[in-house]
């Protein structure tokens, strides 16, 4: 059991991933001095030589064996992978650590956290924020401000634990919520794959279009620009998202493709009510969000 | 026939509907002091006495009968209020006045336009650009700076009037292109239809689920917002546009709400190699594009 009070300004933290959140995660937490030491696992020679050089990290390596050095492990990768990183960093992490990641999907990934030794403090994380480019060179220490950052503890996370994790959320400027993994993924699944799937499928739709006129993209704007632009993201990080979040992601498309399918039939109809209906009912729940 | 060389610095130009396109249209027109006189018409009390006020336009009725005085007549309403229009345009209109639309679909607008009196010279057009914010207020003197402006002549309109539309859109700022109306149609179908139309679907979908969870939009981030932007336009020039271009715009909703079917089947079957297949597809072409 952690020692209260646990200091966020006295830890060594790891990340481990230097791509987009990571990178940005170490940004953050250096330009706000919130931590004594940022250790940067990853095989990305180029990342690890840019965090280096920018004194973004105080030391950096390839192997996962550096975690052991830290009181706040963070792992960045892309899901798969953090389920696969898990086990080894239970073996190595010392006494106490917390063990965060900012996995897209939460529920396998809290799961196999249940199998962490006793004396590690795991809660798994996901920070509501991104950008369609990726990589370190996409990281910028404010791509948290002001992001919803979810927490979901496992049963077994201690109060200081989450409290640790509330206060890192907030140093670097984003807003923390607790939530159950298994909620998390629903709703996820429909405001974060489902709009990513949408982006996806809408250009694999007009690329099949596009074979039978050139000109097709000449025409596209800001309006098909910013619908298919989730497209354009880290495609690994993406289909692990889709992987570990089958049940949720799935019925999403479906339910979406079914919408889908009876917007054509009313525009074949021309049932025109029924079409103003559709439209006016999205165009004011949007309105009212954005 | 136009008497050579038709000099748009020497027009009056009537702009009919003085919303997001017509409004930013006489902005641009005014901004670049491209002609002799703005003339707008609108039923929009507010919009008329803005655009008065700041001097966008010269004279502003309520009245189509305005439109006598101009040389180049530019409808720029909704596409069914076009269709509405053009029968009484083409009875007022003086002789050899260009009459141009900014309707979004092409091929019903230039079919009505073929029944105009042969002493006009009429010309489709459709700017590719926009906001999901819309009237005068939203107006906007760049709104057509680098933007594709497609040009559909029909078999009638004279190479003046079509080297005037064009000199038009170079004025503003845009980038005049040729093309075949029933071409058009079938192009925006895919880039500029079926993005709304898959906007507008995400908010029905995700308003669906958000009935179950209250938490549901607390999640939504920036690719949520940028793919659902353009389910917040106006829901009369979107139902118009879904309603004349009916067969393009169903045929590419249903080819999608397919290809949503599909990618849900590869998830279900967690088939790892197509799915990559098609996210790095998508991926690729997007990055290519943008």
């Amino acid at each position: 059991m952690k020692e209260p009070p646990f200091s966020l300004r006295d830890a060594t933290v790891a990340v481990v991933g230097l791509g987009l959140m990571g990178g940005s995660l170490a940004m953050a937490l250096r330009a706000r001095r919130a931590c004594r030491k940022i250790l940067g696992i990853t095989r990305n020679v180029a990342a690890r030589q840019a965090a280096l050089s920018r004194a973004v990290v105080d030391a950096a390596s390839p192997d996962l064996a550096l975690v052991s050095e830290a009181d706040v492990i963070i792992l960045a990768t892309p899901v798969r992978t953090i389920l696969e990183q898990l086990p080894q960093v239970g073996t190595i992490a010392r006494e106490d650590a917390i063990i965060m990641d900012l996995g897209s999907t939460k529920l396998e990934i809290t799961r196999a956290m249940e199998g962490l030794p006793a004396h590690l403090e795991p809660i798994g994380a996901h920070p509501m924020c991104g950008k369609e480019t990726f990589g370190f060179n996409a990281a910028d220490a404010d791509l948290y401000r002001d992001a919803v950052f979810v927490l979901t503890p496992l049963a077994r996370t201690s109060a200081s634990t989450v409290a640790c994790a509330e206060s890192l959320a907030v140093t670097i400027g984003a807003r923390p919520i607790v939530l159950d993994a298994a909620r998390h993924d629903k709703i996820v699944a429909a405001i974060s794959h489902l709009p990513f799937a949408l982006a996806a499928t809408l250009m694999k739709t007009t690329d099949e279009l596009a074979q039978a006129d050139d000109l097709l993209y000449v025409l596209a704007a800001s309006g098909f620009r910013d619908t298919s632009r989730l497209a354009a993201g880290d495609v690994t990080m993406m289909l692990d998202i889709l992987l570990t979040n089958r049940e949720n992601v799935a019925a999403a498309l479906r339910t979406c493709a079914q919408n889908l399918d009876e917007l054509a039939e009313l525009i074949d109809r021309q049932d025109e009510a029924a079409l103003r209906a559709v439209l006016q009912g999205a165009a004011m729940k949007r309105r009212q969000l954005f």
